[in-house]
């Protein structure tokens, strides 16, 4: 089971310099959002995962467990209207820190942000964002993708 | 993925003419109950199961994955306030069937419930409970293990 410290910043725009590479699509549907407490499935291409994250703020807890298609296939009704599009991105930075860009699609079309996965608090601290992540929304439960699946994109 | 059809027993007292054998000991912590959608942890001597049930009434779908001890011991506090304890006995029918009876203990002393697992709905129509099964249960969720956690015995 992971420890996960991360950061999120709101991305209005990336430059256009910023080599993007191929992404990957993701579709997550959320099975129960509880509390501090979200269980979702994410597919991508042919491999599913089923997450039970718990905790909140800078630091949660993750467990993963893999899934198989037809396994897949029979949650996904019940995270009806749960739901979020993405194609992910992941760029090394020079800090050699990894950047996973997140565009979003369908109802949260034109939505981007980043995250970066630290191995410490202290990391995490001393991070020195790139200049295009303009806001910090980290530990804001509304830009969660768990959030954003139900409520849409906060005004 | 397995497909649930069972109905469920109010049991106010087990006849002394009942062999119990020895049962198992349940400890289920509730990590999120979300409309149709729970997730469990349920830990018996040192293996733990983490399961995702979806659906409603006689019919439900459930999806099993073990926990290693560390996992279980991780996900647990998150079950906090939301947890029953039992003892589980499975009592072989005459009817080929399977009945399991649970003793409840902590909160819930004094409760004891029945459950048959069946094949299929015409099976499950077909079954003749025993007549110390008093009250059926099957499809009313205040008496679900996850709103018996929660809210405690119905009045």
């Amino acid at each position: 089971m992971a420890s996960e410290i991360e950061r999120k910043f709101l991305v209005p725009a990336v430059p256009s310099s910023v080599e993007l590479g191929s992404g990957s699509r993701l579709r997550q549907g959320y099975l129960a959002i509880d509390g501090p407490v979200e269980v979702r499935v994410r597919r991508s291409g042919d491999a599913s995962v089923l997450t039970v994250k718990t905790g909140s703020g800078l630091s949660r807890t993750e467990l993963d467990r893999e899934l198989t298609e037809a396994e897949a296939d029979e949650l996904w009704p019940s995270t009806e209207g749960r739901r979020v599009e993405k194609v992910r991105f992941r760029l090394p930075l020079p800090t050699g820190d990894i950047l996973e860009l997140d565009v979003y699609e369908g109802a949260l079309d034109g939505l981007v942000t980043a995250e970066v996965e630290f191995a410490d608090a202290d990391a995490a601290a001393a991070f020195d964002a790139p200049d295009w992540c303009v806001r910090e929304l980290t530990g804001d439960a509304a830009w969660s993708n768990a959030l954003l699946a139900v409520q849409g994109r906060p005004s």
